[in-house]
């Protein structure tokens, strides 16, 4: 078999066999594929596409560069939760106490973020104390006993995956749905799940901004799922302004605590539910939607889901204090409001904007190797649709370093549109995709 | 400017601009742009094309990577004749003296060759004592005093070309028209021609295997030397079947010989006058293509075209008795027919079988580095429409080595066809394109 040969038959639209594609994949981590026969490889399967099944193969390929974590000393079902990323977007933090709290096993890895979007892993590390680094054994040893654990990516997953990215971000080969939902599917494969509930964010803050695209994306990695033996439900949900109010690590966490609480953000508290109650039924903790919401929102008002997240802070060596007293995350020096200019109604919030205002203000990385501030970030106080005056407070930017803080306000300003008609009310979640059907509520 | 801009654009359809084509040509030279990201640009080319504009800035953007030969001190019109590669292409051995003995300078630079084509360079070196290295002062001088030098490629012309090509040769984006048009149209211009005959082959043993194809890259060509202003005429030749009877190096040679004696094949004699009349109409020695004809045969007859080629045999260091008595020429030991195992008519012979047969005898080279006899190939006897019997002799060997032997055997005798049917004549030449107008002949 030679690589040269396997990037002819794409390149002219042919369907690539497994041993091709585990050839490609598997010679391309080894070094014995270079990166230019790669990316003629990625360039021709961004313009001739990949079948379902070809998806399917490149999936697995790519999570047998590496180890597959293995979860079996966990009893039931191990179901992982993904997010395509977004501005905003805590909702793993209270996603996975809620589930662990319904009595299903919740052993995530999660990420650090990059560019306009923030990540997990960064948000839960200004909890004072807090660890992110668990050895495998304490890490199952974790679940077992508090039913949830939450670590950055340890070991040696999917290779293959992390090489490849590299490449297709340098040769204007990421945009490509084959590419995009073996990438994804792979790392939670590699991750030890059983079962995947993904939220595709859509609109001007996600990496698909069009609805077309993210339902497109859904089910091309619903259906790797199902070629693949990991059920998979994807609901598409709106990143055209960013999720919740808060956006900046400590704010975020602090967002979680209040929606835990049960007063937080609707949109934010919503998507848990959403996405909650697919994963208790993929666990088979619970018979349908409608019992498994009412379960969430029991946990939610008895408690029990902070009660988790309590004991999940102080099982990796956080102050637990923070829950009761969020004064006690990093918090920035100066509150500088940004005021409303005219009358109206909040036409848009442009989400990539106010995630990289945020980054701007050091909330977030702008290469890999930056370091981030813990504590800034921006607050919203509108949201999309609501009735403003002017002088109102549109948002407030937490603040340590003042170098782009002009810049930022008035970015954040231009990214808050008011329009003089009242706006209908758009739909937050889009729809949901599965297996067996596709909804969609617009 | 970012490469992966430029990359982006390709991918998505659209036109680069002149300054981006630059760009990314003296960037991949200067080693600023990697293998990998040239590779995934060049399938993006592949698969999305490129307008003429972009074809002709590529050219000159390839061009201006190295020198320009600079054929000023030769008074006229310099034309160059291009040959997109066969099987028994001996063509530039007779119409380079013909042209020249009508007055037209030569100063030509040619290729070895590799896999089942010869190169004209191989062919030349085939005479004893010729050398196909010259200074550059010394190959003007020679074309200013017999009008005629022909050497094997000097100097730092088109580099990018080189290394393009080779990065295209493993990454399965060789067959795309803009590419092969602006490689072509680049090494000609940067030897200096002020117009360009080309002779694009079509059929089994041509690069480009369909008409369609052929005219398509013809087209493409001559749109390129309208645009940067060298004139550029193309013929369209047959490659189904090999040129003339001869393949293999000093059996070409001496099949040139004998062409320039008015004594050679049907075929062969017509594309040199053909691509001739081109030339000297180019050059402005001409009128008219009738007339150009009539000169060339008028060179033929008189014996000036072969005392042109003896004397250009003799600046070179050739001996050029092998003229008069080509048993001079190198000789294969043996000489092991072929023979006819039925009666009929040849319907075809596979030409780049041909070609492949003669390189395992040693005619040519498998890989750049291996070495070739000069002394072997294969003489045909008969020609497509010819009539046969059992027992004729279908062609002849010229062996030295007899290693590879009974499959040349084989194999020749598959790749002559026949069929008990007189088949109709098909034509020869297919069409003529020029910057005003398209002829087709079928």
């Amino acid at each position: 078999m030679r690589m040269y040969d396997i990037i002819r038959k794409k390149r002219d639209g042919e369907e690539l066999t497994k041993e091709e594609i585990e050839f490609a994949i598997q010679g391309y981590v080894n070094g014995s594929i270079p990166d230019y026969q790669m990316s003629a490889w990625a360039m021709a399967v961004f313009l001739r596409g990949m079948t379902d099944r070809e998806t399917a193969d490149l999936t697995m390929a790519i999570v047998h560069t590496g180890e597959i974590l293995d979860l079996s000393a966990i009893a039931g079902t191990k179901v992982d939760k993904h997010s395509t990323g977004g501005v905003g977007d805590k909702t793993s933090l209270v996603l996975a106490p809620l589930v662990a709290a319904a009595g299903v096993p919740v052993a995530k890895m999660s990420g650090r973020g990059l560019g306009h979007t923030g990540g997990t892993i960064d948000k839960l590390e200004s909890i004072p104390g807090f660890s992110v680094e668990l050895s495998q054994t304490d890490f199952i040893e974790q679940v077992n006993r508090i039913k949830m654990a939450l670590i950055g990516q340890t070991g040696n997953l999917a290779p293959a995956d992390k090489k490849l990215y590299a490449l297709r971000d340098v040769t204007a080969t990421v945009d490509t749905i084959p590419l995009i939902a073996s990438s994804i599917m792979s790392k939670k494969i590699a991750a030890g799940a059983d079962a995947i509930v993904l939220d595709v964010k859509t609109g001007a803050g996600a990496f698909m901004k069009t609805l077309e695209g993210s339902f497109a994306l859904a089910r091309a990695m619903v259906k790797i799922g199902a070629a693949v033996g990991r059920k998979t439900v994807a609901i598409v949900s709106d990143m055209d302004q960013p999720l919740g109010f808060a956006v900046g690590n400590s704010l975020e966490v602090k967002e979680a605590i209040d929606t835990l609480r049960g007063e937080g953000p609707e949109d934010l508290t919503e998507l848990c539910l959403v996405l909650g109650s697919h994963m208790l039924m993929l666990a088979g903790a619970a018979s349908d939607s409608q019992r498994a919401r009412e379960q969430l929102q029991e946990l939610i008002h008895s408690g029990k889901g902070l009660e988790t997240f309590k004991r999940f802070v102080e099982a990796q060596g956080g102050d637990s204090r923070i829950i009761d007293d969020t004064r006690l995350l990093p918090q920035a020096k100066k509150q500088i409001p940004v005021y409303a200019q005219e009358d109206g109604y909040v036409a848009k919030i442009h989400a990539e904007e106010v995630g990289t205002c945020a980054m701007l203000l050091g909330a977030g990385r702008e290469t890999k190797e930056s370091t981030i501030d813990l504590a800034v970030g921006i607050v919203l106080t509108k949201k999309v649709g609501d009735p403003v005056r002017k002088g109102d407070t549109l948002c407030v930017l937490h603040v340590n370093d003042e170098t782009r803080l002009d810049e930022v306000k008035k970015r954040m300003s231009q990214s808050i549109q008011i329009t003089s008609e009242r706006l209908q009310k758009q739909p937050f979640i889009y729809g949901v995709v599965t297996d067996e059907r596709e909804e969609r509520y617009v």
